[in-house]
């Protein structure tokens, strides 16, 4: 728990950096939002929590927090705008329906509502990177799509409904090409998923893949909006030092059929536990599909449970394995008073102190601070409180010290 | 949510501070494991959030923070002792089943398992008091009991099963004695019920209240170790620094009924929003009933909402509306990528910053600043990006000074 906190802590952190404002919502929203046609619902629909309540209303358990927060924003037009808000909650999802397993997994989402340019975007892949950076993840490839190029294909293919191709090409990776190039067949004219097949397989370097898809796309409108909000994206990111792992990727979806713009997920290159540790997208049309005046939306979502398991797999989680500095030993059972006041007065100074609180002798206690991993035992003796100076025990190198409180106070805080 | 936040950060720091550690739990508890007889269902068995997932399992919302930690316990007997965890989490229950309402509530626990004696009740009470200092709560009292005590009466007068009673009596301030009276008439004697009055009438100072239920329950042993108990815990918390509001009332019973020793709650004195913000006790068979190793518990709750509340009403959460410090303004299009660079700068020095994200005017931006209560604005222009010094304004005095980059990062460094 104090490895997922500090995780959590990290990215909580560069959120309030960047400026974001915190905000939580209930665990439960109202069945009919979270599977609305359009919005979040319809990609996950079967791995919602669905129950009726004692009186008969349908409700869900939120599968992710875009969907409340798009709810939030539809109700609370009065908020000013840009609306950064950040979300560090619980979502609920069967993992796999079969199994009747139920799930809850972390997110860390960061959102801007109100703002229709790319400044938004680069700002989101900003946050996303210092995460990464202090959370000691390097090696990683930011991949940028925008649904608007992928529209503009199905568009021009004469395709009404693109949400059934999208999540056929969102398991490219998993179901391989052949499996993917038969179940479009299933739905477009072989010629349509040739080209379709074509355009996804490019990607690379923003330059290399930007000229190409000039080209490519020249006439199509809606696709080259996509390509310029692209240009614009990578052109943005380079001010806040973003450089080298940006590649756009034309075969990035996402599931969800919510998103209208820009795409990206964060992949880390990780012998360990490789795979997507964040991504988002821009989703223009939720708050109004919600009853809200039309917001342009946009914002991406980090999985704790994901990162934990990579730093973890990684060997980057070696925290101490508890906060507390010093342990106050009791020496006998008639100075306890005296123990307890010393502890008070190390918290008081804003020192992490416990002390004895199951009767134990001075080896029981150690034994404590030692499975504990307490770096420090202070021992209250008779003769120490007379002198007023204390042995202070360093547990690791067991090298002792005598010291009086205030030279304690001192060493514990200056080193939290 | 930045107000609920410092109260959470708060309490947060002080569990700490006392050497807790930070433990979460899953929203989802099974049904047979939250409606145990003589676990914590019994008594909001009704208020508990129920459901059948798709396997056709029975699964529930936890409806406090206790059972899940015991739930823990008993899974984990490898877990060193004493066991000191909090957890900040929400739990839920029906407010009012005939409105069908669902009702999120926080909570923040604090609970040590493995110690049976009264040094673990005494240091959740300076937790408890040392969050509320935090806080700014200075008129309180905290005031305890003992399930022994009760339980002597109640085995005194023949009654085999007390939780009942206890139920009764702990809507005692809420029913009047006269209704509570008429209730227990139905389950007891007339004489026994004036008995139990009696007894449940007597409250005040520790030492008053010890020396007259000495003299009364002498020869009751259940009874006389309930009140050397408290005795010890009214000792001890002196230690602590705690003194004046310390009351015994032998009416507090609390309703849930897992106790099994003594308890306590602290009730605020306040015009605006009276009432009890925390309470625990000590409930030594409740992971024994989860299948585990016999384990003496006690804890306590905060409920996040009182506390919020309250505050609130005394005027006492005037919080600043945004942890933002510093806003660069975009004065002109052709220099976003320099207030961008500067806002990264700045926020590669730890500081919160934010910079345009709607391609507004330097009217617009400074409209933003003030309503969103950024304390500061930074002016980025041509003249300033040549002269290496920028002009900082004071949104509140509206003074404005020159500063190099890093004169003004020493400036917000000092004040976070």
């Amino acid at each position: 728990m104090l490895r997922r906190q500090f995780i959590i802590n990290t990215i909580r952190e560069v959120y309030e950096l960047f400026g974001f404002q915190p905000l939580e919502t209930p665990a439960f929203e109202s069945w009919e939002l979270l599977s609305a046609k359009g919005g979040g619902g319809e990609a996950v629909k079967n791995e919602i929590y669905y129950f009726k309540d004692k009186a008969e209303r349908e409700l869900g358990l939120r599968f992710d927090l875009t969907v409340p927060l798009a709810r939030v924003i539809a109700s609370n037009p009065q908020l000013p705008k840009p609306f950064k808000r950040y979300q560090i909650q619980p979502v609920w999802r069967y993992d796999n329906p079969q199994a009747g397993r139920y799930r809850e997994f972390w997110q860390a989402d960061a959102d801007i509502s109100g703002a229709s340019g790319m400044e938004a975007e680069a700002e989101l892949i900003a946050v996303a990177a210092e995460a990464l950076k202090r959370l000691d993840i390097a090696k990683y490839s930011i991949r940028i799509n925008n649904r608007k190029i992928l529209n503009g294909i199905v568009e021009s293919i004469g395709t009404e409904e693109p949400s059934p191709v999208f999540r056929i090409l969102d398991k490219l990776e998993k179901a391989g090409k052949k499996e993917t190039e038969k179940q479009l067949k299933e739905m477009l004219k072989e010629n349509d998923v040739k080209k379709l097949m074509g355009v996804i397989g490019i990607k690379g370097s923003p330059e290399k893949v930007l000229a190409e898809a000039k080209r490519k796309f020249r006439g199509t409108k809606t696709a080259e909006e996509g390509i310029g909000e692209l240009e614009r994206i990578a052109q943005l990111v380079k001010s806040y030092g973003i450089k080298e792992n940006v590649e756009i990727d034309f075969s990035l979806v996402r599931g969800l059929d919510y998103y209208t713009g820009p795409i990206f997920e964060i992949s880390v290159q990780s012998e360990k536990s490789p795979g997507s540790v964040c991504g988002g997208g821009r989703y223009d049309r939720l708050v109004g599909l919600y009853g809200g005046a039309p917001t342009p939306c946009t914002g991406f979502s980090f999985g704790i449970d994901r990162l934990y398991n990579l730093l973890e797999a990684e060997g980057k989680l070696n925290l101490p394995a508890t906060k507390t500095q010093v342990f106050a030993v009791n020496i006998t059972e008639n100075l306890r008073n005296e123990t307890i006041r010393i502890a008070a007065e190390l918290r008081a100074e804003g020192i992490k102190a416990e002390t004895d609180l199951m009767g134990r002798n001075v080896r029981k206690q150690l034994d404590y601070i030692n499975s504990a991993g307490i770096p420090f035992a202070l021992f209250v003796g008779e003769k120490e409180l007379k002198e007023k100076r204390f042995t202070l025990r360093d547990m690791k190198s067991g090298k002792e010290e005598k010291m009086g409180l205030e030279n304690i106070i001192k060493k514990f805080s200056q080193s939290p």
